[in-house]
């Protein structure tokens, strides 16, 4: 058996916010949209297909409720979320992680995807703190 | 109760493989990536969480073979996926449907996502009758 450990490059960038049943969520430290990253706290994981069954149904309703999680942090900014864009690529970093990112119209890459678009846009404190306690309150966190 | 209808704009540049349970899976007819679209057939879908549980539950698992649809298809030409790219955006078309990708670290887009990248590539017929029985065969269609 071997232990689960996170590529480092899925902890850059991202706050915590804490643990689910299945996976570590994290706010993504990027100003531009609300959006979670779901990581299944399980070793050896590439895609969704490595999950056991019952994991899988949990990675679902994880994925659920990080979209409602993301909802939150929108209107917490002021921003109401139109769109929910779930992904699972990992074509940087492998190890199987979830983006859930809440778009708008208005936003920096729309209608265009999130991922490799631009650079990340750093939260100010006050706006980063409020994203974190509206995910967290959400999230049950 | 409305009638179930496909927005034409999922039905253009993609190839009919068949319907599943709950989705009509169609090949992207795109020869730069393995890629099968999966159009849940239930009214007024714009995002996962308008299924209700139990298709919930039939989506992950028709993802699941539309994994394994693209590995039969990369296989069949020669291209055998390294990874799988799944993503349920909806920011051009709202109406539900999940992208399932099969990635190389050849391919044209790689490491970004597929989506709004460049221009689709035609298949030439043999080649995509090949892509169009091996996702078949994989998918029991």
């Amino acid at each position: 058996m071997t232990a689960f450990t996170y590529d480092k490059r899925l902890l850059e960038g991202s706050e915590p916010l804490g643990e689910l049943a299945l996976c570590a969520v994290r706010l993504q430290a990027d100003a531009r949209y609300p959006w979670i990253v779901l990581i299944p706290r399980r070793p050896n994981l590439r895609e969704i297909e490595d999950l056991d069954s019952a994991d899988r149904g949990v990675l679902l309703a994880e994925i659920l409720a990080a979209g409602a999680g993301v909802r939150a942090v929108g209107a917490a900014l002021g921003r109401p979320v139109e769109k929910l864009n779930v992904g699972a690529l990992g074509n940087v970093v492998p190890q199987l992680h979830v983006h859930v990112v809440g778009r708008r119209a208005d936003d920096a890459a729309w209608p265009g995807p999130v991922w490799g678009f631009g650079v990340a846009r750093p939260y100010d404190a006050r706006a980063l703190a409020a994203a974190i306690e509206a995910a967290r309150r959400s999230l049950g966190l």
